[in-house]
């Protein structure tokens, strides 16, 4: 199992390092959580290094898109994206704040509404996909998240999708606040399991 | 006003980078946020530069320790703590999780009962420190915070500090989860105002 994240120059880190944190929770010998890019800087100045390229995305089993402040970038580059090839008959697929442009940019909200966060709203229903006002959605094998904060919701419905609910509820527990923990959990899973098959 | 967030190898990626990503919610020119550490590896592989060095901490206006899987060794190693010395007197200073270790280590909560992680919690007891089952606590100069989900609570202290209470409702409605974003914003600002001056 092959979760790649994929993190591009200015990007944001709640988004990717949360998840990325959050899934690694499970611990399991085939499980893999990478960040997918060439070394980067975040919008912060936090430059980190590569764990896997994006041509590796495309056979990853879930694929995550973290948001940053250059996605429209991004999503102006058409060598870049045709590499960004990704399948939601074969991969999990999620997508998070401007992440979830690059996903109205490849075509797979077509007939799939979505979350993204205040800032990246008009981009993402420029790009013909509806915008919900909730922190997460999902339909078959893509979802989608708004605000940095939501990220472990993201996280959670990927574990959710291949380890189960319980697993899911666990990673949960772990990150939430101290004296919080089953009212946070309550709260994430109450954002999911109504999107789980 | 710089803010050095203490991160050493094995760091947990949630509370560092959180913590820096909502503090950057501040935009003003002498507003300064560094992970502050050695090239480092996280628990989970993921390797970030330093942007400060640890002898920065020491001037530094506020100081946040991260946690990480190898905190113990760092406590286990008198020239690296030695290096460590924080004035809470002159410093704002705050902790999260295994962070709160060498707080305690370093003789800073003798008189201040702290938060910490469920893991590092008997470690922190047998530092000598008093651990709350709760997110957040603060006295005087100093704040600690346990789970990483209450990373921003210790970002919004430092920012309500410095910057005020609207400063820090308005950095955690930043990356508070959309649609959820009202409660969350009241449910942090609801662990900390209590322990504002």
């Amino acid at each position: 199992m092959h979760i790649a994240i994929l993190t591009f120059q200015g990007f944001n880190e709640l988004d990717s390092l949360v998840a990325l944190g959050v899934l690694n929770r499970i611990k399991k010998p085939d499980w893999r959580v990478t960040l997918c890019c060439p070394q980067v800087t975040s919008m912060n100045g936090v430059t980190v290094h590569t764990q896997s390229s994006l041509d590796e995305a495309r056979s990853a089993d879930a694929v995550l898109i973290g948001s940053g402040i250059q996605t429209r970038d991004v999503v102006a580059n058409p060598e870049l994206m045709v590499r960004i090839a990704l399948d939601p008959t074969k991969q999990l697929i999620g997508a998070q704040c401007s992440g979830t442009l690059i996903l109205a940019k490849l075509g797979l909200l077509v007939k799939i509404p979505a979350c993204t966060d205040l800032t990246s709203k008009p981009w993402v229903q420029e790009a013909g996909a509806k915008v919900l006002n909730q922190p997460f959605f999902a339909q078959g094998n893509s979802a989608t998240a708004g605000g940095g904060m939501a990220a472990p919701y993201l996280a959670a419905w990927i574990i959710a999708r291949t380890e189960g609910i319980e697993a899911a509820a666990a990673a949960l527990y772990y990150v939430g606040p101290v004296g919080e923990k089953d009212a946070y959990v309550s709260q994430a899973l109450g954002n999911i399991v109504k999107y789980l098959p």
